[in-house]
């Protein structure tokens, strides 16, 4: 897989790298004149091919589109501990998932700052560029449980319970967009559960055994790839 | 789920507990004399009720079997760094793995020691009271990469690799056992998955993208478990 630099505006021609982008591909990757990157817009899922002119310069050729994700993926996850969601941010990138929303939930231990969404969308970038994924997911912060239930939009639509159903029954006949919500450390409570469900999410659980937080999106999504996958 | 604590030897009657089980029940859990726990021995995958009588005694019920992994699954891992190793014990318990294999391949960039066996080990364990497992998967280390995969055993084999076939189609007829083998970071080399190849593991992949090496096992087990599931 070539080196994938994420870039704003791909337009063909010459133009200057910025600083971070010039420190990326000449410092860390050791890029020097002449050598060709993949440059990647993750938010119009283009890419196109560049060559390095010289420490701060690159040449684009014509954008095409890029290998994106094809199914539309909501994952609604209650705050867990900082370390965790940015973990799980990383898994649901790699694992094609196309809108993240977190929110603070019962049993949530922290309440991210607001701001904590520019992180987390830098690390989905970088997520993508790393998977060779040329769009990135959307990831917001919802203002409550309901809020983020109510924000799913379309599709088949699932919230994970260990006491649920089989996953692969609810999986089965769903064709098109998917929309997953789990809790957090702690699980959700009866009555986010009762919301879900009111708002028509199907209680559905994965495996035998009750999964840490951080190990649902990576598990669930792959079971997702194991049935999308063309 | 009940509070669930490991322990060997599982016979009715009193006993004593020792310090790291009376500091678990007393000191980390709060449990007084009356509370009651469950007791399991994940090497036997066992378990009964356990009642408190003080803060070093426990009187034990009668053993049934614990809930336990009920497919073979054996996951042969190069080895990655070694917090990404423990991650990827967790992973791989709480989604069913029964026996798991280490090994140093070509591009990993540690060489574990023999001892690190021990921890994993009891990674595994606790990994398995958390997620109410009955058994734990059996950990070692491989002399070498041809070693693991001769020790694989009986079953449907499979390489990840991500220019291999969809998973889906290796798993489809899949009955019994399964035997997977992954890269460390930096992938599995030719002469690797050439090896693999020659003791018939079919080369599958999952999903678009490229996971990170600790990504792979979440992901793929959890698409076993949605083929496993009953």
């Amino acid at each position: 897989m070539s080196l994938r630099v994420p870039m704003a505006d791909l337009v063909p021609g010459e133009r200057a790298l910025d600083a971070e982008q010039a420190r990326y591909v000449g410092r860390v990757h050791r890029l020097k004149p002449g050598d060709t990157f993949v440059a990647f817009d993750p938010s119009r899922a283009i890419e196109c091919d560049a060559e390095l002119l010289d420490a701060r310069r690159v040449r684009l050729g014509p954008a095409r589109p890029a290998r994106a994700a094809t199914r539309a993926i909501t994952w609604i996850h209650g705050c867990p501990k900082g370390d965790k969601a940015d973990a799980i941010v990383r898994d649901a990138t790699e694992l094609g998932a196309t809108r993240m929303i977190y929110v603070q939930t019962t049993r949530s231990v922290t309440r991210p700052p607001a701001a904590r969404v520019v992180r987390w969308s830098k690390i989905a970038r970088e997520a993508a560029r790393q998977c060779g994924r040329g769009d990135a997911p959307d990831v917001s912060l919802a203002k409550d449980w309901e809020s983020a239930l109510d924000a799913a939009g379309d599709g088949t639509r699932i919230v994970l319970d260990p006491t649920g159903g089989a996953l692969r029954d609810a999986l089965a006949g769903a064709r098109g967009p998917l929309v997953f919500a789990a809790g957090p450390e702690g699980g959700l409570t009866p009555g986010e559960l009762a919301a879900a469900a009111a708002r028509g999410f199907a209680a559905c659980s994965l495996g035998a055994f009750v999964m840490r937080t951080e190990t649902v999106p990576a598990a669930v999504l792959g079971a997702v790839a194991l049935v999308t996958e063309s």
